[in-house]
């Protein structure tokens, strides 16, 4: 009956994903004693004890929409489940303890794949310490979907979030970007070609780097641990879940700050670069669009600056600047243009 | 490629949910220090402080496996999905504190849709004054899904497993049972007369009562505060999600015992008799195998038998007995017989 009343409503496109859950949730928490973040950043944030905070956060993955098991192995698609929510925990500056699945499959699926589907999920516990806590089995009319909900901690004094990026910070990133969204190209190539003829067999050599960071891609936990190595506290962080451009301007928009990054200093690995190349694409718009890296993008005060750049993995690519200048990107020829944040929008595509 | 490779494989109807849950978690937590129940019970529970433990459970509904839009508004929805957690949390003589909600939807929901769909999420948060901590919302390719986690807190000495139940100890409902399976049955009967003849309105005059129980169900937190203020604290407790006679077995089951049930005490509403012999059943089958009554399930010892009767809207209906006398209903006429638990299982229906 739902469909009978559409005339005059507002389409989710108009809004995008932020837009909405921002109108969703604007209402709620009148009273929120003992709350120090709710919805908008990583995780919400809590008292645990006098020197830590509690954080949770939540993630789901929808068959066709964030993943085709057409090329996606069920145990690769358990193990990054786990592993995007506990990169929420570690943009907090944070430690995962536990998580909650839930699932909901249609009966084409087997036990036997959810063993591999819960294979994956083991997997991804084992390696970075985190219980399984609880969770919940549904079928569903069609596809599978996974929710996790993860929970965490961090001590006070090095709780990071979006919000305190100051000017003249220094922007980094761990790792290098776009190759999840290299991958993902590849993937989607492939399975079209064994669409069109399925005795051919898909062809992946050359591009091990870029497919195993889209299957599975693993959350930067040694870089907090690095960052506490060093005595670095981030003065924000997020983490590169819907690409530079997206996430630099979440960072933006919550410190009230700019930023200038240079298009010469994006890590980009050359397998990425060739798979743009093949596209007729350019690495750096796969690094600042691509999405899904799941790698660290963080701030640090420019008194930080000797012990950040000798951080293995770490990039320095940019500092922050007055909010009045915008969020640019310096190209290679030295022009300024101003960033659009023209991440993946799942709500349009 | 799934589909092509299920010669040989488990269909999940097989094992069942309970069956799955426990094939897919046994191997997780091998060094779980500091969580006190993982999976298995209606929630995980670990050190908060001295005095309390937390409380976490996860619960997922799905289009067309647990609600039919067709019937069921989306603000009620928003509510039963809330108030379906609140009830994990009352079952373990808690209370709520915090929920993370994930929404998946296609299309054809619009913004005003989910504005309904939050708008019930809202009422239940504030009526049972829990907080909005996160959240995620997606697209999906068919349907709506709604994944709620739940965090709340509990007395250490109040917790309440599923497993303490003693021989000889009480068993006690709150409230009445089987109401909102008759609901049910209204509802998709009227479902039906509509899809034949949609120029005829749905009449649901003399069922009001069951329709809201199964579009709002209420979680018994004004329960758990009662048996606090009678200083009871019942020796094992269950939320009744599955039918009384499923999740009998499942106190049962962890407690190691058996329990005798008596057929005319079990609190069935008239307008429940009434559905039931409008459907040529009887009243006691949908209390014992109807599901979804969200009221509570516990026993207590012998010693709190003057305290317990006097709690409005608690009602003993038997006691437990030893494991190998089995789980049993003595009929009208005193007939006992073994009751198998079958309860809603919604991986065959």
């Amino acid at each position: 009956m739902l469909e009978d009343k559409s005339v005059g409503l507002t389409p989710l496109a108009q809004l995008g994903e932020f837009g909405l859950i921002d109108r969703l949730t604007r209402n709620f928490n009148p009273s929120a004693t003992g709350l120090k973040v709710g919805p908008g950043d990583d995780c919400a944030v809590w008292e645990k004890n006098e020197k830590e905070f509690y954080l949770a956060s939540t993630d789901v993955l929808a068959e066709g929409i964030h993943f085709d098991l057409s090329y996606c192995p069920l145990k690769h698609l358990g193990y990054k489940a786990i592993a995007v929510n506990i990169s929420d925990i570690c943009a907090m500056n944070g430690q995962a303890w536990g998580i909650l699945v839930s699932i909901g499959f249609s009966n084409r699926f087997s036990v036997e794949a959810l063993d591999e589907l819960y294979a994956g999920i083991h997997a991804a516990c084992l390696k970075y310490n985190v219980l399984l806590l609880g969770g919940d089995t549904s079928t569903s009319v069609q596809g599978l979907f996974i929710s996790v909900t993860i929970l965490g901690s961090v001590s006070k004094d090095k709780l990071t979030l979006r919000s305190g990026a100051k000017k003249n910070d220094l922007i980094c990133v761990s790792g290098d970007l776009g190759a999840s969204y290299a991958g993902l190209k590849i993937l989607q190539r492939e399975k079209s070609v064994f669409l069109e003829n399925p005795s051919v067999q898909p062809d992946l050599v050359g591009f091990e780097y870029v497919v195993e960071r889209q299957l599975k891609p693993e959350p930067r936990a040694d870089i907090i641990e690095a960052l506490s190595q060093a005595n670095i506290i981030p003065s924000s962080m997020i983490d590169i879940s819907d690409g530079l451009s997206g996430d630099l301007t979440h960072i933006c928009q919550a410190s009230n700050s700019g930023a200038l990054i240079y298009q010469d200093k994006l890590p980009v690995d050359h397998e990425t670069e060739k798979v743009a190349e093949e596209f007729t694409h350019t690495g750096h718009t796969y690094a600042l669009n691509g999405g899904e890296d799941y790698e660290l993008l963080f701030t640090v005060g420019l008194n930080s600056f000797e012990k950040v750049k000798d951080i293995p993995g770490v990039k320095i690519i940019g500092h922050m600047q007055e909010a009045a200048s915008g969020i640019q990107l310096e190209t290679s020829l030295g022009e300024r243009i101003d960033l659009k944040p023209n991440s993946w929008n799942h709500f349009v595509s």
